[in-house]
């Protein structure tokens, strides 16, 4: 597939979701569309994600050459930006298929869907969850895959990365992993999923269980995104009730270096990291034995290779685990744990 | 007003939200309708409610007699039964309005919508949340207002009961006093509040916290009705929810005497109530200072009293804070401590 991903204005530091599908998808992508930095490439930005055109819109590509746009963007409130409609038109007109994960459904605008209706398009709103879930039966620790669930110590600290990297990192040394995506990027590069942040609260684990059930018998380990934090002011429900559904075998305790307030709430420091542990595996334990056994750093804001060194070895030896950043330093040292 | 409380075949056992009206409500509950206790009155069930006569059904009122319907239950689901229809069609030609908390939206359903519209009567579904719902702010420790927030070891352990007796009892000694319902019968005793459990998970906290800015400059204390246990397998996200969202001052711990497993998951033991006192505290610290200062004992299934006076002495002993039994025993012991 051929996929075009938008990022208007945003491109990379604020597209997260473009980020990630460049890093993850099978897919090729022809074209980031971002009218602030048109004419350059991805990679004179991102050096170690697949490389891509950055384009001024969808009527600058040749409507043979994509059969997909993404919006790979998501503005704080999950809207539609009435900027971005002539692209979404483009598309449609080009006979496009358009894949989102605003919390505004495409599916559910008139123009956006007549048009996809008169070009026989597919409008694939990722956000909106199914409608048969319900509430979890607390089963999910039966299925014969050992479950690894990325936790983390805040919002955006790289625990949908982390799973990604190290489920496709398993699946080169010749296990059979797979990932259950539970937020937009995921679903998007996985191609399936239920968005957990968006469900029914009363039905956030059984959201998580359902998905363990259908694949757990397939494969040997799932990699479980992670959401959140269990101490976030406005997100750990989620984060709750994903530890709680997934029933994990182990946790892996994401990071990022230097994050010393709660992004977006800064006036909440983060507690220390064996407060983390304590929490995640004291409110799993009546659940599940869940246990943090290998932590990720996201050193990203280092840009000095021995000091990002040295801060992995102080985060191991702070949980006192295997540690790694593992897009910098790879993820052997955690699937030895893991695996 | 004047309402009737539909509970058929359920009454008292397994009509908990009937239940709670009638010990809560300020309207005038002029009838039960359970098909199977046709005849009785609810004081040959319940003694210490309000009390009411049983009947058959709708048609056994006169239309002049009754201004609303209460649908009293909640099957496993919400779903609607379909034995209940002729109730509610009555009602609408009687010109009543009509209130459910049900999953399923009774002002969706096509011939019952049509039947209000035409005889000018109001649906509420209560479990149906607001529009307008968003992320947590973080800012519900900035209100004036005490906050206190039921807590539980388990679903069904008395959380609203215990809320409503507190805020009712306070009210009485002259304390400023409110509650913030959370769940269905809440709403409907209260006449107001977010359905937490039926929001989207990433609003969990938020719809909480809405409610208490709302009403955290009006009162002295607020009350908060808790919901689910943060160990439950499957409601644990709502729980988790509510505690950030409330930032609450005090906690009481509300546990029911003997109980061991987790009901209808009782392959799940309780853990010790040192293990509540300890998750409920140490995920609430990094968000706000929450702190389990009361215990409240649901002894319904103990039948002497002093069997229940030393269980509530010795819940008092192990979670070394005061307890009671709030319906047998009172509150003073409790609001001595929370007020």
């Amino acid at each position: 597939m051929r996929v075009a991903i938008l990022a208007h204005e945003k491109f990379p530091d604020r597209a997260k979701t473009a980020l990630g599908v460049l890093r993850y998808t099978d897919d090729d992508v022809v074209a980031v569309l971002d009218r602030d930095s048109a004419g350059q490439r991805v990679n004179d930005f991102v050096p170690d994600v697949q490389d891509a055109p950055i384009r001024e819109g969808m009527a600058d590509l040749a409507a043979d050459d994509v059969d997909t746009l993404l919006i790979g963007i998501a503005p704080i409130g999950g809207g539609f930006d009435e900027s971005w409609r002539e692209d979404v038109r483009t598309a449609l007109e080009y006979g496009c298929d358009v894949v989102s994960g605003l919390h505004y459904f495409l599916a559910e605008d008139e123009e956006i869907a007549a048009l996809a209706a008169e070009n026989d398009c597919e409008i694939r709103d990722v956000r909106k969850p199914p409608e048969d879930l319900t509430v979890s039966q607390g089963v999910a620790g039966e299925v014969d895959a050992e479950i690894i669930l990325t936790v983390g110590t805040d919002c955006s600290v790289g625990k949908m990365t982390v799973s990604m990297e190290l489920a496709r990192d398993a699946r080169e040394a010749g296990h059979d992993a797979a990932v259950i995506p539970t937020g937009q990027t995921g679903i998007m590069i996985e191609g399936w999923g239920n968005p957990i942040d968006r469900v029914v609260s009363d039905f956030t684990a059984g959201a998580v269980e359902e998905m363990i059930l259908e694949k757990g018998d397939e494969h040997d380990y799932l990699f479980v995104e992670g959401q959140g934090s269990i101490v976030h002011p406005a997100y750990s429900a989620v984060t709750c009730g994903i530890l709680h559904g997934s029933m994990a075998d182990k946790l892996v305790l994401c990071h990022d270096a230097g994050r010393k307030e709660i992004h977006g709430y800064e006036s909440f420091s983060l507690p220390d990291l064996s407060t983390y542990v304590d929490l995640y595996e004291g409110l799993a334990a009546p659940v599940a034995d869940s246990e943090v056994v290998a932590g990720a750093l996201n050193t990203s804001s280092l840009d000095d290779d021995d000091a990002a060194r040295e801060a992995v070895d102080a985060y191991a030896s702070a949980l006192d685990v295997p540690a790694s950043d593992a897009i910098r330093f790879g993820t052997d040292d955690l699937l030895a744990e893991l695996l």
